[in-house]
C-alpha cells in the first residue's frame, strides 16, 4: 500500500457538481488501495473575490489580515470536498494549513514553508481517513500567524507534504493533462511530454509554462518527490517529473519544448555615465525594492559620451515601483531618463539535449532571422536559450523555433475547456 | 482605563460600507480611553449561503466539516473589520474562535463554551491594540476540532470573552436599540427599557424576545457580566442587563413586558391510558431524541375509558423526530393517535413585580376573556405567566394584555429597519 498526494486547483472545484466529481476521483485511488492525502485551491474566483471585498474597506490591507481573509477560501472547499467524500461512503477529515503542520516565514503574502509537522495527518490516515488539507496555506513559525504562501501555493503544499509524508508521488490535477512542447493554443500539434526532469521543469517554468510554478518544482527536486502533472477531466498519464539532467541517458536528452511570457515588461535606463559601480547601483535600487530582476543587457557605451543604455525585464506588476526606486537615484547615477515598454514576449527553449547536441543556438536564432523576428534581450543557461522580442512577434517566433526542431507530436493535443490554474 | 466587550451581528456587518462605520464607533469607544474586545458574526447572509452550498454537495454533511465550513464566514468578516479599523489609523488584530482560547464540548453544531483561555488576545490588548474575535466558534478541548456553538453562539462569546478578560461591560449591538415592554411592530406604544435583570431577561428570551439569546443571558447571571443592549445605527441608550430580582427594591420591581413566540408547535397524544408511568414514558421518548419540551398540559381522564389526552409544545423543527419518536412507542403505550397543531402561539407576562403586587394573575385571565381569547395551555414560573393561544389571536393578545398593564410608553417606539438577528 502506497502513499498518493492529490493536489486540485480552483477550477477543478469551482461548483459543487466539480467537488463531487473530484470526490469520485478521490475515492477511486482510495479504493484502489492507496493512502490519499489531498490537497485543495480555493473553489474557482474565490480568492479575487475575497481580494475585491478587502479593497472595497482599505486600498492598503494589512497582510496579516489579508492572508487572514483569504484562507477563508481553502476553509470552504475543503470542508465541502471532505462532505462529497463523505456522502460517497468514505471517511475524510479537512485540516487547515495550521492544522496540518505547516510551519511557514512570517512574511504575510509571500511566506515559505518551513517545515512540516503533520501528525495529525498521520493520524487520520492511519485511522483509515482521506485528509484533505488546505493548500496555499501555513502558520509562521514564530508569530503563530495564519500566513498564505502567495501565487501557486498549493501546488508547493501538495510537494512539501509528500516530501514530509515521504509519499510515493505528488499528483498535481489541473485542466490540461500535462506539459507539452509549446502552448497547444499557439501550436495546435504540440507534443505532450511524458516525462521531464526536475532541471527541464524548472527552466519551464521560470520561462512561463504555467502548469507548475516555480518553488514546488524546487522543492520537489530538493527532495526527490515525482510530480506527476494530470488533467482532473480525464484518466489519461499526465507528465511525470522526475529525476535529474545528470543521470539522463544520452538518447533521453532532448529538446522538450518551448515556452513563452507575455507577463513581463522592460526598462531601459537611457545614458547612464559609463564608470564602474553604475550598473550595480541601478540593481541594488531594484533589489532594495524587493523586486527580482529577470533579464539584462548592457549595450556597447558611446564613444563620444561615454554614456551607455541598460534594460532589463522584470513582471510587470512590479514596473511602477521599479521606476520610482530608479527615480530616486537619479540624480546621484546621472542618467538621462528611463523608458519603460511592456509590449514585449520572452521566448525559450529547453532542454538536456543543448548540453549533448552543437548547433542548437545557430537552427534556434536561424529560425528566428528566417521568421523575420528582431531580437532584444538574449540569456542563456546550461539547457535553455531565451529571447525578448516585439510582443506581436511572440506567436510566430514560438511557431518557428517549435518547428525547426521538428517538436510536433503525431496527433493534435488535446485542449481541455478551463479557466487555467 | 476600562475594558469593553463589543459584539456586531451580522446585520449590522452586512457590507464594506457598514463594516466601515462599525470600524468608527469601535475607534471611538477606544480613543475615550478604554480597552477594546470586538466579537463579530458573519456578513449578512453568508452562514445561510455556506450552508446551501453544503446542501448542494449532501443533505447529510457530517458535523465536523460542516463546523469547518460555516466557521469560514466570521473569518471573513473579522478580517475585514480588522482591515477597516487600520485604514482608520489604528491597530487591530482578528483572532479566530481556537487562536482566542475559546474551548467548547466537542457536540458540532451545539458545542458549549467550557473555558476561554485568551492570552493572545490579553497580549494584543497590552500591545495597543483592538482584539477583533471570531463569534460563535471555538475548539474542541478533547478533540481539537473546530466547533461551533449554534444559534445565537456570537453572544455567548462575546459575554464569555467578557467574564474571561473581567470586563466592565458587554455592549451587544444589534438593529433595535434595546428590549422593550412588547414586539413594537405588534405594539407601537411599547415602552423601552432602560434596565432589566438577569432572571427577566431569562424569562423574556425563553418565551420568544429575540434580542437576546439564553445561554448568553444564563452565563452573564453567572459571571455577573452586565450587559448593555444598544442599536448599531445610534447613539441613544440602549437596555441594561444586570442585578438580580432578589436585590431589586419594591418600587423597581415591576412588570416588564409580554413576549410571544410563534416558533413553536403543539403535540397532543389522544387516548392514553390512565395508569402511572405512562406520561413518563412519553416525555422520555421525546428527550431520548434530544429534544426540548417547553409546556405541557394533562387533561382530566375520562371517567367513562380511563384514558386521557396529553399535550406538549416545542420548538417547530423539532416536531417530524418528536412524532417519529412517539409513534414508535405507540403500541408499546397502548395511545390511540397523535395530533400535531403547528397554528398556536405563546403569549408571556414577565416581571418580578408578580412577587409583591398580588392579583397579577386575574388582570391576566381578565384581560384575555374580555379579548375573546381562548387558552390552551398555562404555565408559570415565580416571575411569569405563559399562555398558548390559536395564533391568529396571539397578536390580540398581546394588545390586551400590554394595556391591560398599562406598560405603554410616552412615546412610540423607534423600529430600525433591519433582517432581525
Amino acid at each position: 500500500m502506497g502513499l498518493v498526494v492529490q493536489k486540485y486547483g480552483g477550477s477543478s472545484v469551482s461548483s459543487a457538481e466539480r467537488i463531487k466529481r473530484v470526490a469520485e476521483r478521490i475515492v477511486a485511488t482510495k479504493k484502489a488501495g492507496d493512502d490519499v492525502v489531498v490537497v485543495v485551491s480555493a473553489m474557482g474566483d474565490t480568492t479575487d473575490e475575497l481580494r475585491d471585498l478587502a479593497n472595497q474597506v482599505t486600498p492598503t490591507p494589512p497582510g496579516r489580515e489579508l492572508d487572514m481573509l483569504l484562507t477563508a477560501g481553502e476553509r470552504i472547499s475543503m470542508a465541502l470536498l471532505a462532505m462529497a467524500i463523505h456522502s460517497l461512503g468514505s471517511q475524510a477529515r479537512s485540516f487547515t494549513g495550521s492544522q496540518a503542520g505547516v510551519l511557514t516565514t512570517s512574511k504575510h503574502g509571500k511566506a515559505r514553508i518551513i517545515d512540516i509537522t503533520p501528525g495529525r495527518i498521520s493520524a487520520a490516515l492511519s485511522a483509515g481517513s482521506i485528509a484533505i488539507v488546505a493548500g496555499f496555506q501555513g502558520i509562521a513559525q514564530d508569530t503563530k500567524d495564519i500566513t498564505t504562501l502567495g501565487r501557486g501555493g498549493s501546488d508547493t503544499t501538495a510537494v512539501a507534504l509528500a516530501a514530509a509524508l515521504k509519499a510515493d508521488v505528488c499528483e498535481i490535477y489541473t485542466d490540461v493533462d500535462g506539459v507539452y512542447s509549446a502552448d497547444p493554443r499557439i501550436v495546435p500539434t504540440a507534443r505532450h511530454l511524458a516525462e521531464v526532469t526536475y532541471e527541464e521543469m524548472l527552466e519551464l517554468a521560470a520561462c512561463g509554462a504555467k502548469v507548475l510554478h516555480l518553488p514546488s518544482v524546487e522543492y520537489a527536486r530538493r527532495n526527490q518527490i515525482p510530480v506527476h502533472v494530470r488533467s482532473s477531466y480525464s484518466d489519461r498519464p499526465g507528465t511525470m517529473v522526475t529525476g535529474s539532467i545528470e543521470d539522463l541517458p544520452m538518447e533521453k536528452a532532448v529538446i522538450v519544448g518551448v515556452a513563452h511570457d507575455r507577463s513581463e515588461g522592460k526598462i531601459t535606463v537611457v545614458g547612464v555615465p559609463d564608470r564602474p559601480g553604475v550598473a550595480a547601483r541601478i540593481f541594488q535600487a531594484v533589489a532594495d525594492a524587493e523586486i527580482n530582476l529577470d533579464m539584462i543587457v548592457q549595450n556597447v557605451s558611446s564613444a563620444d559620451t561615454f554614456r551607455t543604455d541598460v534594460s532589463f525585464t522584470l513582471p510587470k506588476a512590479d514596473a511602477p515601483a521599479a521606476m520610482a526606486a530608479l527615480e530616486q537615484v537619479q540624480d546621484e547615477l546621472g542618467f538621462t531618463h528611463l523608458i519603460y515598454d511592456d509590449n514585449v514576449g520572452k521566448l525559450s527553449l529547453v532542454g538536456a539535449g543543448m548540453r549533448s547536441q552543437p548547433g542548437v543556438s545557430a537552427k534556434f536564432f536561424s529560425a528566428l532571422a528566417k521568421a523575420g523576428i528582431n531580437i532584444e534581450i538574449i540569456s542563456t543557461s546550461e539547457i535553455r536559450i531565451s529571447v525578448v522580442v516585439r510582443s506581436e512577434d511572440l506567436d510566430a517566433a514560438v511557431h518557428a523555433v517549435h518547428e525547426a526542431f521538428e517538436l510536433s507530436g503525431d496527433e493534435e493535443a488535446t485542449v481541455y475547456a478551463g479557466t487555467g490554474r
